[in-house]
């Protein structure tokens, strides 16, 4: 990799710090939620017309939900071509009560801005396209070929993705994809992730009586089923942690050799993280290191569980339905439909009054340590930073990282400019300023990197 | 045991049905809502004054709740004396809006009153009452000693009756204990109860993390309270419906032979049961037959599980605590207190993060089959319904009759006046008609026949 001089970049982002911050709050005061419709059309027309400012061919592309923004920048012949994935859209704000400012009035305190989607996504691909913005005003073309595509429909789970991106193959065909999301290490380090676990959201129904009945008056003869969710749950997951529905690890692979030295090198203050969140126990198996676990370990999370009485006191009720909520978190070669269509065998085997009903899914995604923009990445991220990055092989949440993989067929690349703290989906939403004017230049460094390829 | 001629008595009770009603309905009208503390101290002073009377020494007995109406008629020597229990207060109304007409302006549509207590227990004592002043007016003397105790906190768990029963043992004493309470068997034949299921109420609660995580960023290193909920339901009850908590059923005795052959006795259309609450299959174990389950096996009900994201949807939560309410229905020789030691015994040895909350409890009862006192009351339902009562060896439920025959040490009986669909606890609570002129007659006939002893 040469090393790059990007001294006269850094320098022009560095004297539009204010400006930049300025335009941020501009796009942030727009709410973009997509799970009210609010606002997304406008929002979409707004980041269009910014990025068509920067001279990039930029359409809006409608899908069955909300539209794609797209946007592409072709003028570097023989360099690589990479597509930066973002999304336009937020959270909803609520509770609102519990913000320290309006979520859709940006404000800086204490070198952070706040406000519903300064982290989640739009600071974060705003950063990109200034990098953009920056590199053409300094050097009056970009050192590789950049496709550019804004979703409006993430925080709902990017339903229309997958057909979009099949869809759109040629238009979208690129070396790499870079998606600028979610926070870096909690130790601070700038971070790439490789890959995601996937995601396969399902809910367990089941009613035995046609009302609730007394315990006294039936107890002994009438099924419970709540008794009937523990009983068929307990069949899907030991005390130890391992999952027993069927066949369920088939497709988990182990971790690589490579993989198990990246997770060596993360830094972990356990002690710090538990008493973050409260826990003074870890959960099994413990044989397992704290990442690896995270990152290359499948899960069965019941998300909730709900049936009878939770008022106060006693009720002597024996309850007539109860439902159960879970998640399962996939790994390398589980795919949705499989796990799913194994999780509907096992209940049908063990419990077949219980009804499974599909609640989505994203299947995992996987991109190897050793690809060959690793090192042009992080050699960016180097340069912006002025510290060596974390590589993550798979971060424990879920993007739609397997369109990219899978679909598109080329390696994705997940590298977050938010702080740890970012808050995102929780009220009092913030970035770090220097995180944003850092990821200005990592967009910037990243793209200059590429080009050396 | 002798003929009883008793129809001087049926008759005068058959000439004052109208004039009964009525008292019946001003006695429903006051409402006396335990729960609440509503009407409670008005409706004590008002059933006193009706039973003062008859010529009874009546006295309002304050306790560390609500007071205890208490009145005798101790004068026939020789004679048994009978306890007879009732409760004046009531369950609130609520939902109210499902009632078709106002539930303290008693009614009657189709051959039923319809209020507030009517049969739940205003309508059974009052019946008992009635016999008393009948039998006066007819025979100008009673056959037997009767005491009459009418509880006020019946309805929130009784919890002053084992003390009160303790500190008034001799004002108590007596042969034997009735109690006009519940309805009667389904095929609507007069019913005696020969003792109840105790029942202990527990609350299992849990809480690991310090806040809901998100279940990518903890799924498989944060313990999940809900399933620590579930593993540890799963080591209390087997799925078959055996309770699996050491030494549950060390005082569980098996039905004896008498009680076996009363259960077989007892008439079950199990299609017209099932179908009434909507139920397809009945409880394993299929061993035990439906009235040996619900009278002399105990149980472990989850009255109610609760924790996590429980909307619409799915939500990709890791829960930070759980709860699960349990009632544990009791039988033969098992005791609250040793039970509830069990089960907290059980908890810490599975699951020691999960704190067990008592939530109240009531000892089992049982009186002989074989009883001096079954024969009389027979006699006495006999004679007023004119066919042989059902031999229950206990009901499903749970009711304080402990406080009788562990405290006091004498046989208690259960002879309900109801009809089966009263609706107690419910919406629409009824009383036919027939079935409260029928037990002002069974309480005459069966006192009649206690005097023959």
């Amino acid at each position: 990799m040469a090393d790059l001089n990007l001294s006269d970049i850094f320098t022009y982002i560095d004297s539009r710090r204010e400006e930049y911050l300025t335009r941020l709050k501009e796009y942030v005061r727009r709410p973009s939620i997509s799970a009210h419709g609010e606002g997304i059309a406008e929002t979409a027309a707004y980041i269009a017309q910014v990025i068509g400012r920067l001279g990039m061919r930029t359409e809006i592309l409608p899908t069955a939900g909300w539209p794609m923004v797209y946007a592409e920048h072709l003028e570097a012949p023989g360099a690589p071509t990479v597509l930066l994935y973002g999304h336009y859209d937020v959270q909803p704000p609520d509770p609102l009560e519990l913000w320290d400012s309006p979520p859709f009035e940006p404000m800086v305190r204490n070198g952070r801005i706040y406000g519903r989607g300064v982290g989640d996504n739009k600071g974060q691909h705003f950063a990109q396209i200034l990098a953009l913005e920056a590199t053409l005003a300094v050097r009056k073309r970009l050192p590789c070929n950049v496709k550019l595509l804004l979703e409006g429909e993430e925080e709902i789970g990017s339903p229309q993705i997958a057909a979009f991106v099949a869809a759109e193959r040629e238009r979208l065909a690129a070396d790499l994809v870079i998606t600028a999301d979610g926070p870096v290490d909690a130790s601070g380090r700038a971070t790439v992730h490789f890959g995601v676990r996937g995601v396969l959201s399902f809910e367990l129904r089941v009613r035995h009586a046609a009302r609730d009945l007394h315990s006294g008056n039936f107890g002994g003869v009438a099924p419970n089923p709540i008794w009937t969710l523990v009983h068929l749950l307990a069949t899907m997951k030991a005390p130890d942690g391992t999952i027993t529905i069927d066949g369920f690890y088939d497709n988990v692979a182990p971790p690589t050799e490579l993989e198990r030295a990246a997770l060596e090198r993360l830094p972990l203050d356990l002690p710090t993280v538990m008493a973050g969140i409260g826990l003074d126990r870890l959960d099994a198996p413990a044989d397992r290191g704290y990442f690896e676990r995270l990152a290359l370990w499948p899960t069965l999370t019941v998300n909730g569980l709900h049936g009878g009485y939770g008022g106060a006191g006693s009720k002597t009720v024996l309850p007539a339905s109860a439902l159960a909520k879970c998640d399962i978190r996939l790994v390398s070669d589980q795919r949705v439909e499989d796990i799913f269509a194994r999780v509907k065998d096992h209940v049908a085997r063990h419990a077949p009054e219980v009804e499974v009903i599909f609640q989505g899914g994203m299947d995992p995604s996987k991109t190897p340590l050793d690809s060959a923009y690793t090192a042009p990445i992080a050699a960016g991220l180097q340069a912006a930073r002025n510290e060596e990055p974390l590589l993550v092989p798979a971060m424990g949440g879920s993007l739609p990282e397997y369109v990219w993989t899978r679909i598109l067929g080329v390696p994705a690349f997940v590298v977050p400019y938010a702080n740890h703290d970012e808050a995102n989906h929780a009220p009092n939403e913030n970035l770090e300023l220097d995180r944003f004017y850092g990821g200005i230049k990592s967009g910037a460094a990243i793209l200059a990197h590429l080009g050396q390829k």
